[in-house]
């Protein structure tokens, strides 16, 4: 079992079921142990956050356990991750001593660190989240960083689950224009997991907008393992025919990366064409499902009609964060203790 | 029963006395009941806090519950409030989510938003606060709206009935100078609960400063209905003659709203005539009291020697806000537990 | 026994040896007490804080208590401290009031204020703290101020006694480059503990570096009375033949106080010859340690070689924060309840 929950991709599918399953125990009360009795985990949020802070706030304390919720500002508290650095600059201290003492006081670290959209090749290695795994003794939970969120991931396949049962489905990715250019962890994360759980998908995006292309190959890859296909499109209307589950997300194009406001006239033609409205959730089944993993723009990624009918899911998706964290925490608190017995 | 807690005027004299009656209970720790236990509340400041922050987290961990502590920032977090919205702009998340997934982490919500002195019009309607009950599931607590601060006004009426027994004393809510304008939910929650609770009422400002005038208009109502009287003036001197309790606190005229910088000398006029000395204190009868919020500002407001004087209460006016807060917790507590079943 | 934790001084030798030995109970597990069962504990930061929030939050969650952090602005929120003040320019709200409020909801004041580097003759006073003590009914516990880390130096003491078991040890302070000129309180807290518990100090810093004249008098007396030596050196070379105790801390020059940017180029030529590196450890007895307070510049205060070899011990130091402030707030909370009774 991994240590740390940095990506699904470092578990099977066997452990991401079993993640959901006890996910699904502490939703009907069936499961109501609390293995975080006397322990304390750090929450590092080196970006704002509402559900994730939230959730993991009350999963913590629905386990019997203590968040310290630390919060580094932009520039009163800055971290340098490279080893070997002559620190005579901004950085006031190294993650190898953040992390070191962290895991003197807590039982694992969450952290949240964004892309910062200036250097993709740099960003998509993940580098902070690297180190803080690198340098922890205890578990690492990534809360979004650059190139994933595992946390939204194991919740939307939940939600998927919850909807639809056990089984293959057919689930669209679907890009939506946003005023400003947004990180790709959460399609990143969707992408991964659908395929990892066996599900057909389709990506759809338009020109310019691929996803990075070695998690491209990855996803193609977990998909080819559980027998599933993948499939990119940037025909938005195709894409929705006969969908069972919409996933709409706005993300960046590293065409502009480093340069984010220069594609406001580039991204502005796919506006209208990208919004997800009832015209295009007529084209799927009768029973399908809206997801996205909020905060939305309404109007703009998606109609207040679709938002707001009996398809979508996008509160219960939330509201399995929680139940997702917990599953999380659990497991990390057992194996830890079981680790050093 | 309201299922909310965003004005006094919601809730009748009895359901108000049954409040205090409980609060007094938490004081003397007669009542040590845990209503809370597993329990989340969300507290979410748009405004900076202290005694409501810090009273709100020490009642919630009291009753056995998790306090749950979101501040959203002036630009990097903004809700929108409006229905039907096309959200391109800086607003990021809309309240209908915001509320909803917020209402399956936690039992309740708790939001301080205050009046941004822009646009009375608007403002005076509470937008924000209106927009958080409407879309929650679960109650809302107002922690100081830009119009009410009921649990301030529930905290004061507990400190009166504390001083001074039941009945009816003469109640005086006398205007400040203060170096800017401020908002008026605490005069507006103070006056409307002193005359549900048949007070006497006397509201003494400067020509210029008058409360709202439909809210006067419901003191009105509320003092006739329980038989006590209400009178505003603007003879400083002859309003503190004979008061039992002397309630202090600025707010800005309605006539400079938007335009805050423009009152400065149109109010300085005031300053030396207003202040709450013991010239004044003087006027009122032997056993009476001096009440404050706070923050106040000593020399400002009020003098040293009103302030530290044996007839301040401002220090156990504070501590019955944790008192009170309880009060309310374990009522909606055990409401939404009643509701549920 | 003094009712607040500001300062080791106030503290007898006898008094702090029982403090580690408590915080020894609490590291090895033999001690599992809940004494803040039931009890909130407010922690005001003026400055930011990692160490101190995180092992406070935890200590106090560990011993059975509630943790409430507030987090006064440099602009939104501000403490007048001064008697007699007219509070009509940006002061909001008087520490009268403050910790007179935050005193009937929580049962300790933990307060972190810096030095602002601006007026030494005033700062070297703690003025902050000081009006914080003086107007609390509740225990105050340092948490850094201008002058005094006392949390800090207790956990340092236990390092100590904890690497070397009882006994004098020969102890270096020594003083290393830094591009911003930063507060003395680490300086000040370590050589008064180290001097009240009897080991024979070494201070090295370069010329115009000297720590307050009446501090360094203090120290003195104390060192005097534990039977041990004090010596002041700017010759650093000289300074670690011999020593079992390395600790390295930067600190500003007073003769640039209040011009911090002023002594960039005093300070450069000192760069190359007081890092602390293998070389100068070298000099050092076998089984030296090398201690920092962290938050450490590496390859400018320390090398990679010194920090990472077997010799540093500067995660076992910042973790026995935790069980010194565990021992420190067991006893206040102790000490309240016989004094309450």
């Amino acid at each position: 079992m991994p240590k740390n929950f940095l990506t699904t991709a470092d578990w099977t599918r066997e452990q991401l079921e079993d993640l959901i399953a006890s996910a699904q125990r502490f939703k009907s009360g069936e499961d109501a142990s609390k293995p975080l009795a006397g322990k304390s985990i750090a929450l590092v949020f080196f970006n704002p956050s509402l559900r994730t802070r939230a959730s993991m706030q009350v999963g913590i304390y629905e386990l019997g356990g203590n968040a310290v919720v630390l919060e580094p500002g932009g520039t009163s508290w800055t971290l340098e991750h490279r080893a070997g650095t002559v620190m005579d600059g901004d950085k006031t201290e190294h993650v190898a001593e953040f992390v070191g003492v962290l895991g003197r006081y807590c039982a694992a670290i969450g952290v949240r660190t964004f892309a910062a959209l200036k250097n993709w090749e740099e960003e998509r290695r993940d580098p902070v989240l690297s180190a803080f795994a690198e340098y922890a003794d205890v578990p690492i939970i990534n809360l979004e960083s650059a190139m994933h969120h595992p946390c939204q991931a194991l919740a939307d396949m939940m939600t998927i689950r919850e909807k639809f049962g056990e089984g293959k489905k057919r689930v669209l990715l679907t890009w939506a224009w946003h005023p400003k250019p947004l990180p790709m962890a959460v399609p990143n994360s969707f992408a991964l997991a659908a395929a990892q759980m066996g599900h057909d998908l389709t990506i759809a995006h338009p020109p310019g907008y691929e996803l990075d292309d070695e998690l491209v190959r990855e996803i193609n890859t977990h998909a080819f393992d559980a027998g599933s296909t993948v499939r990119v499109t940037d025909d938005v209307n195709e894409a929705f025919k006969g969908a069972e589950v919409v996933y709409a997300k706005s993300w960046g194009s590293r065409r502009f990366y480093g340069t984010p406001e220069d594609d406001i006239e580039a991204r502005a033609e796919f506006r209208q064409d990208w919004i997800v409205d009832e015209a295009k959730m007529a084209r799927t089944t009768d029973d399908s499902i809206f997801m996205h993993c909020l905060p939305v723009r309404r109007n703009v990624i998606v109609t207040d009609r679709v938002i707001d009918s009996s398809s979508s899911v996008v509160i219960d998706e939330a509201e399995n964060r929680l139940h997702a964290q917990k599953a999380v925490l659990k497991l990390i608190a057992e194996c830890g203790l079981r680790n050093a017995e």
